[in-house]
């Protein structure tokens, strides 16, 4: 059951793409057939799969959550009580709620199953840079 | 490891259910303790564990992602720039962020641990009919 | 492959964590590294990782949640047509699909490799008690 984090330097609110990463442990673990799970250690940002074509979808995502969580300075998010670590904070742990925490991608002859336009991001939902944990783990 | 993609093909936006093929797949398999993950290899679709048992409740959960997410003809949509497929095609993608792309669930006596209520369904996004891939994993 | 599950009483919306019970079944499940799923099987209650450093997040995730998606008994949501089982019920399945009924945390060193913050927690979104069934199924 091989594993590895992988981290990704984030700058600000986006999708990251780390597709490459996975391909790479995936094919160096030397198993054919299995299960990657793909969990990311945070409740501020989260994990994705998308549409890797145009990097429009990526900005039209970033902008769609943006809008349905605005910052918590925001006059209609007044109700928010979880304040102190600034006005990004509260919306990042709703839109890491909004998404996923954990992946599931069936692996055959040493690759991820997916799709032609899938591709594997990271959800960064803070203002600020980042350091952000990626664990992989390959199993049955 | 057995595994196995099975085609949906779709109608326009809502839910198909899926359970018994997986159910199928399970009891065809011979293993009677392990863990099922399903897998939707499209970024304009998803998955879905939701009640079988008034199709009111799908109707209604399809008419709430669409009202959360409206085609970007809409006058409130007009910050789309993924246009060129569609004004179904960039809040497809959104709705698939919204839901999920991956199912993780227990085997036990050779069936799915489901809810009494539980069914499996794949959700379409896309207003035209589609053919839709769903990788079935069974592993340890 | 071990598997449990468990039961939590709910007494109406909201976050209740169950991360002990999780740390307790891997560790004496013997198994040092492998993949915990953890599957909640209702479509009127759902699963979240969140931070479990400050209460109030737990309250404006609820609160959150609850605005995003009133009773049915509200004028904004008179277009739903499932509400025979209470104004809660229906706001409950789309919360439900937002959210998520299945995780997936890789396990080393015979613990959950959740970061720093993370904690486990059942989303009950119907108001009336309950006792929710979470199965937790620890693989390879």
């Amino acid at each position: 059951m091989p594993q590895t984090v992988i981290t990704i330097a984030t700058r600000g609110q986006g999708l990251y793409e780390f597709t490459d990463a996975a391909t790479d442990f995936v094919r160096q673990s030397g198993i054919a057939e299995g299960l990657l799970t793909v969990f990311v250690r945070h409740t501020s940002a989260s994990l994705l799969i998308q549409e890797n074509a145009d990097p429009d979808v990526k900005r039209d995502l970033t902008e769609f959550f943006g809008r349905l969580v605005p910052p918590s300075s925001d006059p209609t998010m007044r109700w928010i009580v979880h304040t102190q670590e600034g006005p990004d904070d509260m919306p990042a742990h709703i839109k890491a709620a909004l998404t996923q925490v954990s992946l599931g991608i069936p692996i055959s002859d040493a690759r991820m199953m997916l799709g032609t336009w899938q591709g594997l991001y990271l959800f960064e939902h803070r203002d600020r840079p980042h350091r952000r944990e990626i664990v992989l783990h390959l199993g049955a």
